[in-house]
């Protein structure tokens, strides 16, 4: 059975993250292909993998097995992100782009990424939708197959975003037709999934 | 006198960076500006700075001096990019983007950056084009007042990519074109700064 990854893509402390992810995890859960055993998902929280900047010597895109990596981190990435067939990525948007975070976890592999579909869900004060189109390009520069269409969560005021930013957990309930577009586009992404 | 901050926004090892960065701060040192003494330029490597994935607790805009920051590194880090300005960011493109180094070392600040001029020198496979846009918007979103024309330096053939991608040293005569062009666009961002 396939996995989908849901990669958490901030890392910093505190973080809004993590409380977004898992909202959407719980929605995704709900959905017809995993409650049907179709797929399952899995999640990765880039906090938790707490990746050194990227520091391989060699081109990731001559690299097909992760026993050719140095480092024993960049090893168990590289198992990690081979052992799932599609990834919905969550990411804050930082000055008009995407995170250090998850770039650097993106640019450790290549044929880990290659072929498999994805999507992104950003949030910001504006949506984060300026991240998303740069992550969608460096996605298809690593020659994934992400979906056109991203969904943008925007806060609604100065004061859930400063909420947010804190860290602190907020009834997101105002997201509410964001967040059944994020289940469309999920199902979008799944369909690309070959032999399902 | 303002001093002009050459970043090398590479940091793996081993890498083309430094060499690339070197050679333009040498056809910057024979400028007008820099032998009248009108600017001084430094050189802003990132690998020396080595800065760990972002982790200050507070908003940098909210920031406004370097006593604020909860990391001696990032207090460190903001006196320096305090100290010059204007910027010529060094950049390889990795997977269409730019690399997590120097979005990671530009998310540290805010007011730092905000209001000085800045230029985006980019060396790939094909010129880093998608990485200099990339980080021309990145840019705009501190504040800054990047030159609109950005300046590709394209390998000429897989052999000398391999030989930069290695660290090794080349002779960059192929770039004259280029370089000159490096020139022609610092000209440009040194009348943005004001009062010379």
């Amino acid at each position: 059975m396939p996995t989908i990854g849901v990669i958490i893509c901030s890392q910093r402390t505190p973080r809004a993250g993590l409380h977004i992810g898992t909202s959407i995890w719980n929605d995704l859960q709900a959905t017809d292909a995993v409650r049907t055993n179709a797929v399952t998902l899995a999640l990765v929280d880039l906090q938790k993998w707490n990746l050194p900047m990227y520091d391989e010597p060699d081109i990731p895109s001559q690299i097909h097995s992760s026993g050719q990596y140095l480092h024993p981190h960049t090893q168990r990435w590289s198992e990690e992100i081979a052992s799932h067939s599609a990834f919905v990525f969550v990411t804050p948007q930082y000055n008009w782009g995407y995170p250090a975070s998850v770039k650097n976890a993106i640019d450790y592999l290549y044929h880990e990424w290659k072929g498999k579909p994805a999507m992104i869900v950003s949030y910001g004060g504006h949506g984060g939708g300026k991240a998303a189109e740069q992550l969608k390009q460096v996605l298809h520069g690593v020659r994934m197959r992400p979906v056109e269409r991203t969904v943008g969560l925007t806060f609604p005021n100065k004061e859930t975003l400063k909420i947010a930013a804190e860290g602190r957990e907020l009834d997101l309930s105002f997201w509410e037709r964001e967040r059944r577009e994020v289940v469309e586009v999920f199902g979008e992404m799944i369909q690309l999934l070959e032999g399902l």
